[in-house]
C-alpha cells in the first residue's frame, strides 16, 4: 500500500516512520511546503520520498493530512476533488466540526475519514518525529456514518497500526469536550508561561527557582503557536465558553485569597483533587481494542 | 550524628530516607501527629524510629521541620526556647518571610537556618516518599548571616547530602520569585481541574480524551490543600500580585479569541513560547556546588 502524507512536521513523521516500520505501508511518500523539512523527512527515515501535491495524491491508496486545521479546511474540498475512486483520505486535525463542515455534500465525502490522534508533544518539526508517539493513545473517529466502509476501515486500521486504541463520537462533540480537556490546557499554560516572563524580569531567577512542577505545568506553553491559533479560532464557541469558567473560577479564588478564606480554598482545592481518580483511570487505561501486538509485531 | 525529623510525609520522610542511606545521619528519629503515618515510616524504612517530639528535639544534633507552614511559625519559637546549644533546627518550608519573622529577635534566632528544598511531587504522606527526591534540585537557604556558622554549615551540609545544589538570598526576595515560578502554577493548575471536572460533567470524557498534555497541566491539582492552602496564605501579598496579572493575560487572550484576532494571539503565543529557552536551562542545570559524589556516594 501507498501511503501518502501531506504535513511533515512531529504528526506527520511519526505516523510516517511507524507506518514504515510496521509494514502497514510499503511505500511512504511525503508532501511539505518546506523543503528543508523534506530532506528532513527523507534523511531521518520518516518518509521514503517527497514529491509534489499532484503525485502524492494521485499515487496514494491513503492520503493522510497533517497540516495547521486552517490549510485542511482550505485544501480539503479540492482534494477530493482531485482524487481517484478508490483512495481514502483521512486527516489528523485537532478540530473536527469545521473540517466535517467543508466536506458536507461533498460528492467524494464518503472516501474521507475525519480523525483526530490525541497525541503529541509540545515539540514541532520532522526532527521532533518519532514512531512511538501514538502508542496506547486514544484515535477518534468522528461522523464515521459519512465514510464508505472500506475507507473507515482502512483508516481505522493505520490509527490501530499507529498502537492507538479508536473511539468513535459525532464532530461536533468532538470539539465540545476536546475545548474542555485539551484545548484549554494549551491556553492555561501558554499564558501561564507568558505572566511569569513579563512579571519575572530577571530570567535568572524562573532558571534558579523553577521546579519541576512549573516545567509540568508550562510545558505545553512550548508549542506551535501557528499550529494551535488555527484550533483556536475554529473551535471558537467551546473554548471562549471554557476559557471563561476558568477565569471566573480563578477570579473567585483570588477573592478567597485576599479575604483569608482558608478553609473555602481548601474546600476548592479538595474539589480539584478529584482530578486524581479520573487521571488514574488516563494513567491506565487499557489497550483492548489495539491488535498492534498480535497483528503488526 | 542523630537527626530528628517533624513531620514524616513526602518531604520529612524523603529526608529520612535519603539521610540513613548516605550515612549523613547515624540514628533518624521521626515525630508525627498521625499514629499511621509513625507506623508507616517505620516500615519503610524512612525513619530508624519515632519517639514524642520532646524527645526528639532534646536528642537531636539537627531538628529538621517538615509539615505545614502554618505548624511552623506557631511551632518554632517554643521550639527555640526548648533546645539545647548545639542544636540545629532547620525548616523546609515553601515560604520564607513569616517563618524568619516569628524567630527573628529570638535569642537562639543563631541556631535556626530557614531553607526551601525546591522538590517535591503531588503526591503526599509517608507513602510517597523516596530517596532521590533532592537530587539535582535546588536547595535555598534565606537570611543565611543571621544562622550562626556551624548550623549554617550543618544545615547545607545536610541539604548538600540530598544531593541539592545551593542557592543563597533573603527571605522577602524568595517569597517574591517562588511565588511567581512556582506557587502560581500550583494554583493554575487546582483552578483548571476544578474547572474541567465543572464543566465536563461526564467525567468518561476526560477519562477517554485526555492526553498527556492535560495530564501534564493539571497534575499539580493532585496536590495537598492542607499543605497549600497556609502557603497560599502566608504568601498571599505576593500570590495575589501574580495571580491578579495572569487572570488579567487569560482576560486579554480570551478577547483575541473573540475577535478572531488570530495574529495577536500569535504574537502572544510567541513570547510564550520564550519560556522554553529558559526551561532547558531548567533541565540543563549545572550542579557544580554538590560534592555528592566525591564526599558521600
Amino acid at each position: 500500500m501507498i501511503v501518502s502524507i501531506i504535513g511533515l512536521g512531529l504528526i506527520g513523521g511519526s505516523v510516517g516512520k511507524r507506518l514504515k516500520e510496521v509494514g502497514f505501508a510499503d511505500l511512504v511518500l511525503g508532501v511539505d511546503l518546506s523543503d528543508s523539512n523534506c530532506a528532513k523527512a527523507v534523511e531521518l527515515g520518516l518518509v521514503d520520498e517527497t514529491v509534489v501535491y499532484q503525485q502524492a495524491i494521485q499515487r496514494a491508496d491513503l492520503v493522510i493530512l497533517a497540516i495547521p486545521v486552517d490549510g485542511m479546511t482550505k485544501l480539503l474540498p479540492a482534494m477530493l476533488d482531485a482524487i481517484d475512486e478508490g483512495t481514502t483520505v483521512m486527516d489528523l486535525g485537532s478540530t473536527k466540526e469545521q473540517i466535517c463542515q467543508v466536506v458536507e455534500g461533498h460528492e467524494n465525502r464518503k472516501s474521507f475519514v475525519a480523525a483526530h490522534p490525541i497525541a503529541g508533544t509540545e515539540n514541532s518539526g520532522p526532527e521532533a518525529a518519532f514512531s512511538s508517539l501514538f502508542d496506547g493513545k486514544t484515535g477518534i473517529i468522528c461522523d464515521a456514518e459519512k465514510s464508505q466502509r472500506s475507507c473507515y476501515e482502512l483508516a481505522k486500521s493505520c490509527l490501530l497500526n499507529l498502537g492507538m486504541h479508536i473511539i468513535e463520537m459525532d464532530s461536533q462533540s468532538h470539539d465540545l469536550h476536546i475545548a474542555y480537556v485539551s484545548h484549554i490546557s494549551h491556553i492555561s499554560s501558554f499564558i501561564l508561561g507568558q505572566t511569569v516572563l513579563e512579571i519575572e524580569k530577571n530570567e535568572a531567577n524562573i532558571f534558579n527557582l523553577a521546579g519541576s512542577g512549573f516545567a509540568s505545568t508550562v510545558r505545553l506553553a512550548k508549542s506551535s503557536p501557528q499550529m494551535w491559533a488555527p484550533i483556536f479560532k475554529q473551535n471558537k464557541k467551546h473554548i471562549s465558553k471554557a476559557l471563561g469558567a476558568y477565569i471566573d473560577n480563578l477570579a473567585a479564588f483570588k477573592t478567597l485569597l485576599d479575604e483569608g478564606e482558608e478553609d473555602a480554598m481548601i474546600s476548592c482545592m479538595d474539589n480539584a483533587n478529584e482530578i486524581r481518580r479520573v487521571l488514574k483511570g488516563i494513567d491506565s487505561k487499557k489497550r483492548t481494542d489495539s491488535p498492534i501486538k498480535e497483528e503488526v509485531v
